[in-house]
């Protein structure tokens, strides 16, 4: 039998439409804990946007590499691993390929993380930390394992349809 | 033999820790456009942080529901059909479980999207453009497929390791 979870984690976004490629979304966090943020994507010319806010793919490495280095400095402290400093860089490749009737394919070629520590700790102990911190992190997790997502669809407020 | 790439899209993003748990993260745009913004993240009370920018996860989140609505916008144009508004809904569960000799281990549970459309077109068009759109998010694709993370660690200047 499953053990039972530590905590939960849910986050329920919502994502409207505002200027010719700008969405704003609200993000609205259920558990562990309780708070209401709205952050606004746009695109550059290259899509046809107005260049307001940062693109979504922004935002996602954001995510990726916020969450990781969130992960170190909070497993750090509760593993008892000193560390004075880290600078976490992430290189991220994808390719898009021509679709069939529709404009294109995206597709993830791979990401590439470099974690530079300083710290008094002897290599073995930060290798630990490191190697906990990507199985704490949730957005490696999510990227790294076969993730499903569910889609449904809904058109001028009829019944949902699933994908 | 593979088909060669339409394009490609290539980001390098650095992540500096500032604060107790804010963490700045510089985004650089290199293919198929040029930009550079920067990012805070942060944690509330919760994890240790003083809440001031929203958490990795809502940027994770921001990412995946912005690039959705984006390409669906920008596939409607280039396949005409006629979408007049979208709104997209995203709810995402994680779980964290007891890790042995660190503090937990994150899992995706999964995302439910709901995706609420305003459109003079039949739902076949409808469905056919969110199919496309899926297929274009590179966030959706990145995390629907097991992507690999690949990552280097150096301490105090030394060489790089792999993990």
């Amino acid at each position: 039998m499953r053990e039972k979870p530590l905590f939960d984690v849910k986050f329920s976004s919502t994502g409207t439409c505002v200027g010719k490629l700008r969405n704003e979304v609200t993000i609205k966090a259920i558990e562990p804990f309780q708070t209401v943020n709205t952050l606004a994507t746009d695109e550059g010319k290259f899509q046809g946007g107005e260049g307001t806010a940062p693109t979504p793919l922004e935002f996602f490495l954001t995510g990726l590499v916020g969450c990781l280095m969130t992960q170190m400095r909070v497993f750090s402290r509760r593993m008892k691993i000193k560390v004075d400093d880290v600078v976490v860089t992430c290189d991220a490749h994808w390719e898009a390929y021509a679709g069939e009737g529709f404009p294109y394919e995206g597709q993830p070629v791979g990401f590439a993380v470099d974690i530079d520590v300083r710290s008094p700790e002897h290599e073995t102990r930060i290798l630990e930390l490191v190697n906990a911190s990507r199985k704490g992190c949730f957005v490696e997790q999510t990227i790294e394992r076969k993730t499903r997502i569910d889609h449904r669809v809904r058109v001028n407020a009829q019944s949902w349809a699933e994908v």
